[in-house]
């Protein structure tokens, strides 16, 4: 095999100098990525990888799509960036080809940099929007890295935002390890509902501005919600005048079979934020879809959050490319019949051939597969397997997401049929060869 | 004139569909930005403007830099996106030239979206270095809109950061406004850092992780600080061994005249945040520049801390592409003698000839007019004459940056002695005007 020095370069240049995210510096050794095409990457050096992991579950539309990237190049020949305060037009188009998507309640979006700063702002407006401080999510969930910078700031925008408690975590429903002693997905759902509801009982619903809550939570898991669960989360924030905020940052724009995660439960919620798919972070880009009331009590009282990139240019005509191509290709509508004629099914067998999965769960194009040391007592296994099935997949050509005992099955919403059989086939040697060894 | 009908277009999707950061959505007016070049962009009907605004104090390369745009559409041509977890090549050149301009002490560098990630970043690995909680940073301050994703956030990711305390704020110095009854720019510093040191000694110098300071702060007022303040808060930082943040967001880069605005200073951080200039903005992007030993104590301990666009190759590659053309072309020499030839004497002379001009202040392209009811007793004029002020240099074709009773003039690096004699015309003219009604 040749090596070219790039990918040498590549890796020299990334362990001297780059810092990274939730990570041990000194415990890497990162993949020298040179380029991509669709649902596959390759390296320096020419091999090539099935990416099943969509990097961060956010190339939904797959790697270099070519209507994206050239609407990138001509609005970066246009004017790379424009101050939030101005009028762009890719942004309003960007706005109205969200909206399009989203419930009719929704009147206008706030556009961010990405997921985390998104739930910031979907979290100040609940909060101002219902004068009340707290806000409660789950326990198995993620809504992004930040929390303090504007409470560093020393000016007035500071004032208006000193949330600095009022945070609450409560379980969700998750039946394969469920917190009450539930046997169905029936009584889970109820009993998910019981719980939550006692909890916001217990904190005060006065006091309860938002509750937030990943429509399907991603990396926790891809806990797909039972039925009647968000319609009763739903039903709960409507008994006590609390804002729902749907999380689907991950779950959104495809990755689940449908535009939204939200649309294939019976809910509709109050605030909708988005990030990865809505342009696979081709530029960073996230967003908050807003109710018509909501956005309308801040028509002559000022909005207390903003950012520099806020309706970045660039971002906003990558937005509008990806889902007009989304769109006119049925992309979301391939992903939902390869979720349930292909993954669905080849991943049900992989479970029927090999005791080392305990459970299998998802939708679209967005699954997980956990891995136990004992089907009876549901014992992850341990981190030294995973690493071990990291390397069996990777050596076999496929880029794979994990997340504690779990694979995740994640690649993009363009993946063929082909390319499905191939990375299940691959899995199954992976996992044959793991368990070989056990 | 001819009205093209993309700006009614743009100017209708913007104020139906998108929620703008900072505002009472109803009084928006907003200009529809149709394209730019250098220090100029225009409208759809091609009225053109001097934008001594830099959008948001970040277009220091100009606008549309050919070499910029060229880098972000070969690199979306080759890969637009790639998780963090993998090694870019794009990413690691980033890092190793802003590593370039930063003191030897550094080693690496964590990629965000912006600045007000890059604080948080910052905040979080002082925080986990120091052991200890608070922040210190002054009232007169702007470091980023996020402060409560990760606290919603029910993984494990949110216990290493529940810092939902210990923001403690003071005054910095700000002679024209002294909060010490100082006369002289000596006093100011001296007075303020006895006050620095005395909040720090009151809130316990043992909890105190970090001091977060604009190292000019900008929106605050370009209060460009006093010798020997800098350099005494070093000091003070070394007595309680606590780390120095500066946060280089809007000063960094060239827009100070020097690549950081600490260079023009006796003072090394142990932190550096920056974002804007170090790109323009043509990509959203920001980052930590970090001091070797607080790198390395995440050697074998995961960092906290992490979000799905950490160095996105197009940002990546659109700082490379702006560092070197900065380099190349001399950028940032240009702006240091724009301020000390051009700027610094231009505003000099307008403030001999108008009493509403009470103080001008600055460095580089970074300088700030305060507007003064009576230059005796220093009242800020009112609202209405700011408003007034904006209308007169939008009419004459200078789209201006105004915060509170101040005009700052901050045009691009890149911009010439010629357009600044147009734009110091364009002031002198429109202030002669309101000054002639007040």
């Amino acid at each position: 095999m040749t090596v070219n020095p790039d990918g040498e370069l590549t890796r020299r240049l990334d362990l001297q100098h780059v810092f990274h995210s939730w990570s041990a510096q000194a415990t890497l050794d990162p993949l020298a990525i040179a380029g991509g095409l669709g649902s596959e990457v390759w390296d320096f050096d020419g091999n090539r990888y099935l990416d099943f992991s969509s990097q961060l579950v956010n190339t939904n539309i797959g790697h270099a799509h070519p209507a994206v990237v050239k609407a990138i190049q001509e609005q970066a020949a246009v004017l790379p960036t424009v101050a939030p305060s101005h009028a762009d037009l890719s942004r309003g188009r960007a706005a109205a080809a969200v909206l399009a998507h989203a419930p009719d309640t929704m009147s206008k979006v706030f556009f961010t940099n990405g997921g985390a700063d998104a739930n910031e702002n979907a979290i100040r407006l609940a909060r101002l929007f219902t004068g009340r401080d707290k806000v409660v999510s789950h326990y198995r969930s993620y809504h992004g890295n930040t929390g303090a910078a504007v409470v560093a700031t020393g000016d007035w925008r500071r004032v208006p935002n000193e949330f600095a408690r009022g945070h609450v975590h409560a379980f969700g429903p998750y039946l394969y390890r469920s917190e009450f002693w539930a046997t169905t997905p029936e009584q889970e759902a109820e009993r998910a509902l019981h719980h939550f509801e006692r909890v916001i009982q217990a904190e005060g619903p006065a006091s309860v501005a938002a509750v937030l809550l990943e429509t399907i939570p991603g990396t926790a898991g891809v806990l797909v919600p039972p039925p009647g669960y968000l319609s009763g989360v739903r039903a709960i924030c409507d008994r006590y005048d609390v804002v729902l905020i749907l999380d689907e940052v991950m779950a959104g724009f495809g990755r689940a079979g449908s535009w939204f995660a939200f649309d294939r439960f019976d809910v509709r919620p109050d605030l909708i934020t988005f990030a990865k798919g809505v342009n696979s972070g081709y530029v960073p880009a996230g967003g908050v879809v807003i109710r018509a009331d909501i956005a309308a009590m801040f028509d002559e009282r000022v909005f207390p959050g903003g950012l520099t990139y806020s309706g970045h240019p660039l971002a906003m005509a990558s937005i509008v490319a990806a889902l007009a191509a989304m769109a006119d290709e049925g992309i979301v509508e391939h992903a939902d019949r390869i979720g349930a004629e292909v993954l669905g099914p080849g991943l049900a067998r992989l479970q029927d051939a090999h005791p080392i999965i305990g459970e299998v769960r998802g939708v679209g194009v967005f699954w997980a597969v956990e891995l136990v040391a004992d089907r009876a007592t549901r014992e992850p296994v341990p981190a030294a397997v995973m690493g071990r099935v990291k390397a069996e997949l990777m050596r076999r050509g496929l880029l794979p997401f994990l997340a504690d005992n779990r694979v995740h099955v994640v690649p993009p919403c363009v993946v063929t049929a082909d390319e499905c059989a191939r990375a299940l086939a691959i899995y199954d040697e992976a996992l044959t060869d793991v368990e070989a060894d056990l």
